[in-house]
């Protein structure tokens, strides 16, 4: 599980939660590049963001990145080492499908081209949202003109934010129209062809788990 | 790993893999309630829901629910013993901290209240937003307001939505403000004292799993 390598090729099979990671470490590099910071040591990384120093040195040994006694790494080139194991090169364009208040505040979400993910287009299939825009600027079209905007735009990543029972067909649309990644907010369980990505994001399930730890630990306790 | 048992207590340990499980056979019991199901095999769960039906048992019965064969579970019943198990009986209420689109959003997000979650306040440190209310009609106060509304509202769980810079500041009022169970929107990396819980919702780093997905296969692939 915990080979050492020095050139781990980023085709290689790494697991989510490797990924998950190294996008945090990616965040945390950049965070202390704004605050001027030119080297960093793992054990820095891990005081500073709450993480633990053993696990980011193995993560980052995996992927043929040392760190030099005494030095640390380079906050700028651990970076960019990253984020190309990440392939997070140019920034990648998404369209949020589903114009309601959640699919608006995602186009218009600030950390997404902050970190190299631009919403470029909305689409939504009521006629009274269509033509008009988010209140950060980002167009709303028609839910048919999926595939055209998609391959206009170079859109590769869409966002589905309508509600649960129209969430299979707009998956559908989104598949149909070439995109091969997707993050879904809609609850309930979509499925999606070989060799397309899906990642749902049920924000209802997370606050069940809050509300099996309250129910299941010191209820009365008000502090 | 899988002891058979009729009779776990909820206050058993019990993995957020299974919480996240259970919390999704509920929204599927809903479903089928509403389709006018009155009893289900864990087959015909699976087969719609795209679950596995093994897997169904296996949890159901950890938790003392066995399904009568020939006729399956009652979907009620089902439903409500495993709201009760995890801890969904009352409306549990909410507060939204970070009154920004985002925050407005998960405020007035129909998918909560439909579920038992209700969001009954936003709070945000903008005068000009103080006192206003979200489209959904959520009023908005001023941060200091916290721990009182907190404590007059009955609010159980704080969902935060402000800026990565301020949200380790804004959970610690939270804590302070006697919320035990938090929901963090905010990138980063915050934490909280022991005995509180916290779920951590980085939207961005759900986009760095799908870029890392699309820059490991079949890039020029359009369908």
């Amino acid at each position: 599980m915990t080979p050492q390598s020095k050139n781990r090729t980023a085709s290689e099979h790494v697991s989510e939660l490797t990924t998950n990671r190294l996008s945090i470490y990616v965040r945390c590099l950049g965070q202390l590049a704004a605050s001027g910071v030119r080297t960093v040591s793992s054990h820095a990384i891990a005081a500073q963001f709450h993480l633990n120093a053993a696990q980011i040195r193995k993560d980052l040994a995996w992927f043929g990145e040392f760190g030099v006694r005494g030095v640390g790494y380079s906050v700028d080139g651990l970076a960019a080492h990253l984020r190309k194991v990440l392939g997070l090169g140019d920034p990648i364009r998404v369209a949020v499908i589903g114009a309601g208040n959640l699919g608006q505040a995602l186009a218009d979400y600030p950390g997404f081209p902050r970190d190299g993910f631009v919403p470029v287009a909305l689409f939504d299939r009521a006629a009274a949202k269509v033509g008009t825009e988010s209140r950060g600027g980002v167009p709303i079209f028609d839910i048919r003109r999926l595939p055209t905007v998609v391959r206009k735009e170079g859109i590769r990543i869409a966002m589905i934010a309508v509600p649960a029972n129209v969430a299979q067909q707009v998956v559908n649309v989104a598949v149909a129209a070439g995109l091969r990644a997707i993050l879904n907010f809609a609850p309930g369980t979509v499925t999606v062809p070989p060799g397309i990505k899906l990642k749902n994001v049920d924000l209802t399930v997370f606050l069940d788990g809050l509300a099996y730890y309250l129910a299941n630990t010191a209820n009365g306790k008000t502090k």
